[in-house]
């Protein structure tokens, strides 16, 4: 039997999966423990009617031989297209329907795009989100991991002297919640410009920016030269178990956008129906006002959960453009043992930074996707705890 | 920019993507001419009622704060893949869940379990799935063909002296409707199991067998320990645009069912909630009722297209095994010119030969996804057109 050895690249399990693991059996030994699980970033507000009735209504209507539809365009329906396009419009970006590729979510994209660019040197500025990594590792791609710092509040500075053949960032940030500035963000596509990289950006937190950074890549112009963004409906609209997202891949950017059509054809048959009308309705005026609702509720509780590090001479995000709290685990921790202790003691799950890459070691993740009570909740439990230590 | 070079293997466009071109094309430069497309194998029969009234449900289930679902299981959701588990358990199959990864279809498992052996030798009996082929040269492995023929009513047999790491089966075949026998099965599993070689055996169109040939490749117990399975709901059930599928990776066969669990979780975030409703309620006993409704009257209207090559010296599939017709095209054309005559004389759009491999060419497909009313007229006008050559 032969074997993928790029996959004995990544450790034993799926951040996220092994962090479930620990905490069921947390659970299961611990009955009647509060527990707060603010862990993986999963969105627990419900999705917006409007997107609900959008896809029951499809549902019925695929039941009818009428209006039944087989196969979707593999790179998307006009109907969902012509709204992205419209939303970049808005922004004074220029996109066109064949440069949009809708997906079942930034996972997925994340190797879609790998795809595009075959076994390559790529550089991911950490902490990052664990699946960036291990994607490109399990690609087989030559990965140079870029440590960013909390004394520059983990941002990350292009490595002017040497050549990548592709870039990943993300902005804002998970788990850092670093949000590149427009002059930070030139400054990446002056890099990619004279190095001749591509840059993926991925955008799956774009609503949660706090409108001083740019929302897109494209608000510099020249990144439709040699940029990729990804973008989900997963936090804002609810769409973590709709599955739903897209990547922008501009047609001034070299071959990519004919290589994601290619390739999109043959590995890849498009979108369900009733979710693509559900994205179309969480971009509707009434979707789009509870999508920014839902974003300026976990920002509240990120706000809350951030009382819990004040006077604490803790390093930690204090920008409020993320669902999420980073922050310093105390002395003496490493931060796998921080979180273990922080759950042992309070009940709260957290994610250690040592998932995120090297440079999140020493430091630790809460997500802010989580009820206002449980937010208040677990503030006053980690603000506690950090008091006895 | 650096491009993936394994992609320049694939021809310009994906088969079915050139081929929808091509008729948009024919249609707009002759409006008003009956066109019958039998070219893309997609479905017509509307979804059961009983899996969109599951999907509506699912969908409005999400709006309510206390039956919101976030991110599903990677793997797929219990409740489906209980059933799943069911079904084999009914043909005499032990399975387990975590054997059974749940998927947006069979289109995106090709890909899938090509992670887990990575750059191998792989063997692709032809004609073939197109996307099987494709995805293949993508994913940088060596691929051999190897060529079916008519004589043998394309059955591949196994090629005894030579090693491939990866042998990819389909059973019944898109699009030779060829099936493999209890016998053809177990020559197989004998040379994957003396070569040490793993088996993947595309199952999607199980629901059309004729009885004789085993449904699953686990029929061969031993091929537990050496063959992962893809099955789909898209074409007995009509979800080719809803997109549900599952792969089987059974934990004899080697690394691959850890490889798969640990590739998905960070490549894959799982199918939609909705989705996987409206596939567990296909496989309730109304459902597969609609399921089995559904095959035979494509079955049928793929016998109502043979009747136009009945006494016309040349090659077709006669077993009934299968929703395509695999037929021989005229001495003195090749398949792609055959299909453009037909197309400009007759209306009727087929798949030329060679877009399933070489050694499909000199061959052309007919899909039988249509009404009764299109199978029948399309029989007579390819009946007639063949009379005239």
């Amino acid at each position: 039997m032969k074997y993928n050895a790029d996959l004995e690249k990544l450790c034993a399990d799926y951040a996220f999966d092994g962090l479930k693991e620990s905490v069921a059996a947390f659970r299961a030994g611990n009955p009647g423990r509060k527990v707060v699980d603010l862990g993986v970033g999963d969105v627990c507000l419900p999705l917006p009617r409007v997107v609900g009735e959008a896809m029951a209504k499809a549902s019925l209507e695929l039941c009818e031989k009428k209006t039944f539809r087989g196969y979707p365009p593999a790179g998307g329906y006009s109907f969902l297209k012509q709204k992205i396009v419209g939303r970049y419009a808005a922004e004074g970006i220029a996109l066109s329907e064949d440069e949009i590729f809708v997906s079942d979510g930034t996972k997925s994209d994340v190797t879609r795009v790998c795809e595009l660019f075959g076994r390559a040197n790529v550089l991911i500025p950490t902490p990052c989100y664990p699946a960036t990594r291990d994607v490109n590792y399990a690609a087989g791609n030559a990965v140079a991991e870029l440590p960013c710092v909390k004394e520059e509040d983990f941002l990350p500075f292009p490595p002017y002297g040497k050549k990548y053949d592709v870039v990943w960032l993300c902005s804002p940030n998970n788990p850092t919640g670093s949000a590149l500035s427009f002059e930070g963000l030139r400054r990446w596509i002056d890099y990619a410009l004279s190095v001749g990289a591509l840059v993926v950006y991925d955008g799956a937190y774009a609503d949660f920016g706090d409108g001083r950074a740019p929302r897109s890549v494209y608000r510099d112009a020249r990144a439709l030269r040699c940029a990729v963004e990804l973008r989900s409906f997963s936090k804002g609209a609810g769409f973590t178990g709709v599955r739903c997202g897209y990547a922008v891949v501009p047609r001034a950017a070299g071959e990519y956008n004919r290589l994601m059509k290619r390739n999109g054809g043959c590995r890849f048959n498009g979108v369900s129906y009733v979710t693509q009308r559900g994205a179309e309705a969480a971009l509707s005026d009434e979707g789009r006002k509870i999508n920014e609702k839902n974003v300026k509720f976990y920002k509240t509780n990120a706000e809350i959960l951030k009382n819990a590090f004040k006077n604490k001479n803790l390093w930690y995000n204090i920008n409020d453009g993320s669902p999420y709290v980073f922050a310093e685990v105390p002395k003496g921790f490493s931060s796998a043992d921080f979180c273990a202790r922080l759950l042992r003691e309070t009940g709260v799950v957290a994610t250690a930074g040592s998932n995120f890459g090297k440079a999140g070691e020493g430091f630790f993740r809460l997500s802010a996707f989580c009820s206002r009570e449980d937010a208040f909740w677990a503030s006053e439990a980690v603000g506690n705890f950090l008091e006895t230590l």
